[in-house]
């Protein structure tokens, strides 16, 4: 049921109607380039915490990495298939080896989850390392599937 | 506590160690196009299905209500104190007139809360109400606080 519901939001968030089949692509990237950046905007401030640049507050740390696993189960919904081209980072790879694809976006969205349960006890040494495994699956993915 | 960390969070989320000041707001305004871009994403969707432009789908409709009520939490977390120049198309008024903004933001996250709520149901009939006052709240904001 999460597979089909995810499916249908590939294929339905982008296809507004009158929308040529070009733009449904284009929007396709710029919204999972979106879901990046926030993710990243999330990511960082969490990681600079964790490296002590930052004095630890666990109840923004915990917001962040609420906002972190809310945003990871959007990540994937913008690799719809046909939006391998164009303005983008993506690999053919995601497309061509995508059960692989797959099972590393769920296995980040998994960690992520993780990541915020660990974050509400507001106990560093609890989530110090389910930071680096969630930072695991990003980077995992990232030299597979991204271009630099 | 709530508002605390809110507050926490835009200051923080874009606070990278080592970032110049000006790269700090260059970020936060990426990050809150970035969330307007995935609010539409799924907005769309559901205006269309709404619509009756698409067939309605009560699991897909779900998830976009779903990520729309996530995303509205951190619409407003990008409108730092110093992020009124730039490439932006925030009005002044959004730090000039700061409460009466912050009060916009907080009636689009209960709306969107509402309308979440409303798709679990699945019932078309309660959605379509919702959907119009979550509608209603996001140009009721950008009447006032987006440039064209």
């Amino acid at each position: 049921m999460k597979k089909l519901t995810v499916a249908l939001a590939g294929v339905l968030a982008f296809g507004l109607a009158g929308s040529a089949v070009a733009d449904q692509y284009e929007d396709a990237i710029k919204y999972r380039q979106a879901a990046f950046t926030m993710v990243k905007g999330n990511f960082g401030p969490m990681g600079a915490m964790v490296k002590g640049e930052r004095p630890f507050d666990a109840a923004a740390f915990a917001k962040f990495a609420e906002n972190f696993a809310a945003l990871a189960k959007m990540s994937d919904d913008g690799f719809i298939d046909g939006s391998d081209m164009g303005d983008t980072k993506a690999k053919p790879e995601v497309w061509e080896k995508r059960a692989e694809f797959d099972a590393k976006m769920k296995k980040f969205q998994e960690l992520a989850d993780k990541l915020a349960v660990a974050a509400k006890s507001g106990d560093l040494g609890a989530i110090k390392p389910q930071f680096g495994a969630a930072a695991k699956t990003c980077k995992a993915c990232h030299d597979d599937f991204k271009n630099k």
